[in-house]
């Protein structure tokens, strides 16, 4: 099953800068060989579900280990079974309707 | 890795009645033997994180099966290292807070 | 515009105990006149679009002032113009179909 | 207050393809004069709390008016008083720790 996932990992107990956590995550990410896209309030990431959802598990174990007690993180989670749709797709589709109007 | 989830599921291409998809989901659950609770605006499950998420990863083939082209889910997760936390636990400490003052 | 919300706050900066911030997010929420009911992972909130929307700014206004530098807030916010359904609905629909089967 | 907010508005009982409903929320928001950008599974959005909040009240009563009976909208909503934080001030915080290492 293939997902589009929305991930924005907040960890808590570590103060207010949390680039550093973020920044950790992108390189699991990286490694986990998932398509991915930072943007300013969260991770766009697409791929089997199995090894999105092991990633998004390896970011937890790893803020964790960095020093955070506690995390609070919110997950968007799409699948679809009609067609395939990557991340490209899904902004391109709203950008057309944009120009056609 | 104990974590503590709330899920909300939406089925999309279905209508607008999207009570017997979520009903089938409390049935998912209830068979992974984790703890869950059904609220106005989704489901909170605590267990370990494997558990849980292979709940999840059932739910969406399930809703799928049922007839739903596409689900758009979300999901908060929350994890601590600190100490351990039920969904009870967290409900007590606010209520002991607003008994106090 | 009738809206039911699911609001989970998040305050940053301000160590891991946030049962304080939550309880009395929840004594604006009673002020307010809205209603609404705390569950493990978020209060669900039902009243009129502006009402709701006020008491969650009022929220982040407080909980800042309480000390909080960040706020990382998850809102899920429904509305529908077929037919009312408050959160109370929307569980009994779930539960209905639980029995019938 | 100004608000980092990620928006991701989903339309229900209109079928599979809602490329149209989001493409005319981004009107809204052009239209509202608050900064915004597209991605894969949302949109976000900065700006004082009420001209935000007033777009994507707006954003709701449009997509209904397009014919949708139902929306289902996850929004996440950062605020901060410590200092400000644009956008692409998050962006670039997290990228600096990349090069970094």
């Amino acid at each position: 099953m293939y997902v589009v996932v929305d991930l924005c990992i907040i960890p808590i107990g570590v103060g207010v800068s949390l680039s550093e956590y973020i920044a950790e995550c992108q390189r699991i990410l990286k490694e986990a060989g998932v398509t991915f896209e930072l943007h300013a309030y969260g991770t766009n990431i697409e791929g089997e579900w199995d090894d999105v959802f092991a990633a998004v598990k390896k970011c937890h174990r790893k803020v964790h280990e960095m020093g955070a007690p506690r995390i609070a993180t919110t997950l968007k989670v799409g699948t679809r079974v009609d067609r395939p749709q990557s991340m490209a797709d899904k902004v391109r589709s709203v950008e057309e309707k944009l120009k056609q109007s």
